[in-house]
């Protein structure tokens, strides 16, 4: 099997590296990086406990590094990775953004956004599932472990 | 006419002292404060341009600034103010922080969240349209501004 440096797969790679982060410091691991042209301009994992901040979410960090890195608040060319499917929150932050392209491992049922409908950007094309499995098992340990 | 110090009126009131704000720098004027025993914990306006960062809305700096203050994520007896009808990520932002009274003034009936369902906290409390038409004059005015 090849694997790609530039696959879909390889980025959500990253985003579970960033996950994993999380986990080490006690976080819900969700990680999530923004690619644009091939190349990763923002890494971030979810820090809502250290920061006491319901807003810091790994996307919503990752979001703003992207913005920040490239001066300009709009990411029409830039695809979003993140390991777990986002919630309404990050979703709705991904459409005013403007990001055209959201990648995600696994599915989130009760906290993710699609069972409230499409509220990505209306041209946003969304790709599910890659590395879902290794992506939903890093939740799992984790809220295994919390209610040991 | 008696007009209560603590009224809903009042809170909106100081809303768009921090919505004019964010008009006189040239921003979308929306504001918001979040109350906690009748105290005003927070106030914030869009900061978008400023920061071009998309999830620099008012509800999200003033949910984040609450949040410092008390040093607690949870914001459950806390009332947020918001000029306009939030959006989907400040809804799902107070989803998050359960936040269980929320109130507006102006509806937003293509950006605002209630066109997408119920994505606030299931207990939360809405109360719209106080000082409305104001709410909403504002925004027009700062619309026919740019379209100059």
């Amino acid at each position: 099997m090849t694997l790609s440096l530039y696959s879909d797969e390889q980025y959500i790679r990253e985003a579970l590296k960033q996950a994993r982060y999380a986990f080490e410091e006690d976080e819900i691991p969700i990680g999530a990086v923004v690619v644009l042209d091939k190349r990763i301009i923002a890494r971030a994992y979810n820090q809502t406990e250290k920061l006491q901040d319901v807003t810091a979410h790994a996307e919503m960090l990752a979001l703003t590094a992207a913005a920040n890195h490239l001066g300009n608040k709009y990411l029409q060319e830039c695809t979003l990775y993140v390991t777990v499917e986002p919630c309404v929150m990050c979703a709705g932050a991904t459409a005013w953004a403007q990001v055209r392209r959201v990648v995600y491992g696994a599915a989130e049922p009760k906290f993710g956004y699609r069972r409230h409908g499409q509220l990505l950007h209306p041209r946003a094309e969304v790709v599910s599932g890659i590395l879902g499995d290794e992506c939903e098992s890093l939740m799992r340990e984790f809220f295994a472990q919390k209610r040991k």
